[in-house]
């Protein structure tokens, strides 16, 4: 079984908060390292409330400098060195970000005690690897917004394919080392014969794949972080009666989000980024179920489990 | 019965917030009117928890540039924006302030939809005034931290003397227009008599005085800022067991807090500022109430009311 990739909404407000909504943060977590998407006023009390204020924590990733998705940073940074973090950190935003953080008192990398490292793309940027480690890769794709604005999407590496354990019997091949050779994908002698992974060992499997694609009304961009990804986490900043609010903003309505996930073959689709004047986004979700019926919505410090899909070809 | 002054604790933490406790800022409320002392991050969240977002919010006042004090200020003042606040908005800090929130995008006081003033106190500032209206003036005085740092006193206008109606009466002052004048300190003619409200109105009576002093080490600033005052708020991130910790920091103990209070003869004290590392500020409390009895744990959300004493002499 393939080890769950989790993803925690941290904040699924639009740019005002509610009594019970933050503003825009997602952490996502596989075998104990954690990357975090966005990072709104208060995400450092949410990652401290799920449990993932800490060392573990990466690299994190701003979609665009508006303030409901980058006022947390100071903070957290803040806070990370008086708990006085010595691993390195990576940021990875817009151009402007490093800027930014130098000239907020105690947050600029320079004074912290540990090591930050920035990255900023250019707003021209159409398809980039901004991070990659050998478990898994972060691409960024140019999404539709007031500002220049990145999507995310999250690879996981490919797993070998699942190694048939009657099969490679059947060849004669005995089980230790040999089988391991041919789960890594090379050949085995059995006497004088010589035995490749063909037939014992599948097709490789494609790890997880999530998208993040906020704040964006719909667009290519989007279509492309969520092509055949495991979840797609998107904007759904407003219903079907404010369309027109969606254009003019240049956000998305759930619906609009749902056609998105059907377009580009996700699996699940995960709203966020309420506007306040949804009190319940129960309806949005409904909406969105029309084009999509794979559709939840993001619930804060609620866990979502990602596994891959297993190939059908 | 004067109308009391609320003080609502919105966040009671240290420099590192805990599962349940907010970084610094307080709410002042007074027949609909709100200031807020101190805007660490997340205040937004608590001032809406409180249902004290509004327009009714009229001055900020920021001791010192440290991010707990003040990193939730960008996302207040843009959150405002979005609701359309219009009324201006005043913000009271240390040199410095100004440029911090021109350099932050989309808090920059020229890009928000309402006017926000600006006034900056200098780090050698003694004693000024840096608020006054009809009803209250702010005080600022320095503290003693590791930056500049101001304390602030909030001293309500002084309200009339009691007014004795028997003793207009046996005057032969009659109840209407004259009782006014009386009451207002002018003289009446009764007949051919002058009467003046000697003996009829009693001494002024002191509004009531709120003084807030974090953070800082015990220091003559805060002697001042307290100064019978009606609460005295003060830096408690300490217990007596961190002492050499409170100097080397320049923060106080819970018991220094009380010392202050009992020597600047304040009524009542409340801790605020806790320290991470105590989980329960019921063990400071203890500690303070052996020189000052009257002290209480500041609570957040938890609103205190303040009335001025009366005169005694």
């Amino acid at each position: 079984m393939p080890i769950p990739t989790e993803i925690t909404p941290l904040g699924v407000g639009g740019a005002v908060p509610t009594r019970d909504r933050h503003l825009s943060a997602l952490a996502l977590r596989r075998e104990g390292r954690v990357l975090l998407f966005d990072c709104g006023e208060g995400t450092q009390f949410q990652l401290l409330r799920a449990g993932l204020l800490g060392s573990r924590l990466e690299a994190v990733f701003i979609t665009h400098l508006h303030g409901d998705h980058l006022f947390g940073l100071p903070g957290l940074l803040s806070t990370m060195g008086l708990l006085e973090r010595s691993r390195p950190l990576t940021l990875i935003g817009p151009k402007g970000l490093e800027a930014y953080l130098c000239s907020v008192p105690g947050a600029s990398p320079e004074g912290l005690p540990y090591p930050v490292h920035i990255r900023e793309w250019a707003a021209d940027t159409v398809d980039a690897t901004v991070y990659e480690t050998e478990a898994f890769r972060v691409r960024a794709l140019p999404l539709d917004h007031r500002v220049p604005c990145m999507g995310y999407r999250y690879e996981e590496a490919s797993r070998p394919g699942r190694f048939n354990v009657g099969a490679a019997r059947a060849a004669g091949v005995t089980p230790g080392p040999d089988f391991e050779t041919l789960a890594r994908g090379g050949r085995v002698r059995v006497g004088s014969r010589e035995v490749s992974p063909e037939g014992i060992v599948g097709p490789e499997r494609r790890g997880a794949v999530v998208a993040y694609c906020l704040d964006t009304a719909p667009c290519n961009g989007a279509r492309r972080l969520a092509h055949r990804a495991d979840l797609l986490i998107h904007d759904a900043t407003f219903g079907d009666e404010d369309i027109e609010r969606a254009a003019a903003t240049h956000h998305s309505t759930a619906r609009q989000a749902a056609e998105i996930a059907r377009e580009a073959g996700a699996r699940r689709l995960l709203l966020t980024h309420f506007s306040a004047r949804y009190p319940d986004p129960a309806a949005l979700a409904a909406e969105a179920r029309q084009p999509f019926e794979a559709t939840d919505v993001a619930e804060e410090l609620v866990t979502v489990r990602v596994t891959p899909q297993e190939a059908t070809a």
